[in-house]
């Protein structure tokens, strides 16, 4: 639901869209420019059963919250086992993955409003 | 938990401060430039019985994302219900107010690094 001046909207009504680098992983944007908003972006993130994303860095940085599910996070050399009510902070440049160990892993992830370039570090094989 | 290149914390271990202009409203930083963070802030709020904010404005927008619990949200002249899994966005300088309807209600909120400042509409009568 939308007005001149402020934006409500419920998260279950919003397209989910395959991400490419991740495995069984959907995102969303629940909030970001096309709304209007001038400096940052809002997005779900949701991992399946065997889920997650590889070994990678971002041009931007994340703040997290996880909202439900289990996953081992890797943020440069260190683990992390997080789960509802875990607040991640993931500077730019900084190598991390995703692993989910208890589906659905479900996370908001927002973003700054600047150009972001995801690299994979593992290669492919 | 931190380390030098990423932080990982519970949210139920980071003090909460009373709101000096809401009623039975406390807040928390999650996320801020203490901890580094370059462009936004992730705060949460927690609202009790009776609980609310008067309507008023802010400087910056806010992005927020409901978590439990239902309130009343009214932004500039639209009323709103909602309930977790409502994602809000209030853009800077419009009026807004939170009324609860099942406590506690929780939300985040997120603003961008820059000063805020709130405006009390209805005076103190």
């Amino acid at each position: 639901m939308k007005s001149g001046t402020g934006i409500v909207k419920r998260v279950d009504r919003i397209a989910l869209n395959k991400v490419a680098a991740g495995q069984a992983t959907e995102s969303q944007e629940l909030i970001g420019a096309a709304d209007g908003a001038p400096h940052f972006a809002m997005r779900r993130f949701v991992m399946g059963k065997g889920g997650g994303m590889p070994r990678h860095t971002n041009a931007v940085e994340h703040e997290q919250y996880v909202l439900r599910g289990r996953a081992r996070i890797t943020i440069a050399d260190k683990v992390f086992e997080v789960s509802e009510g875990n607040v991640v902070f993931i500077p730019a440049g900084v190598p991390h993955s995703y692993e989910v160990t208890e589906a659905p892993f479900e996370f908001l992830c927002m973003v700054p409003n600047k150009e972001d370039r995801v690299e994979l570090l593992d290669g492919c094989g």
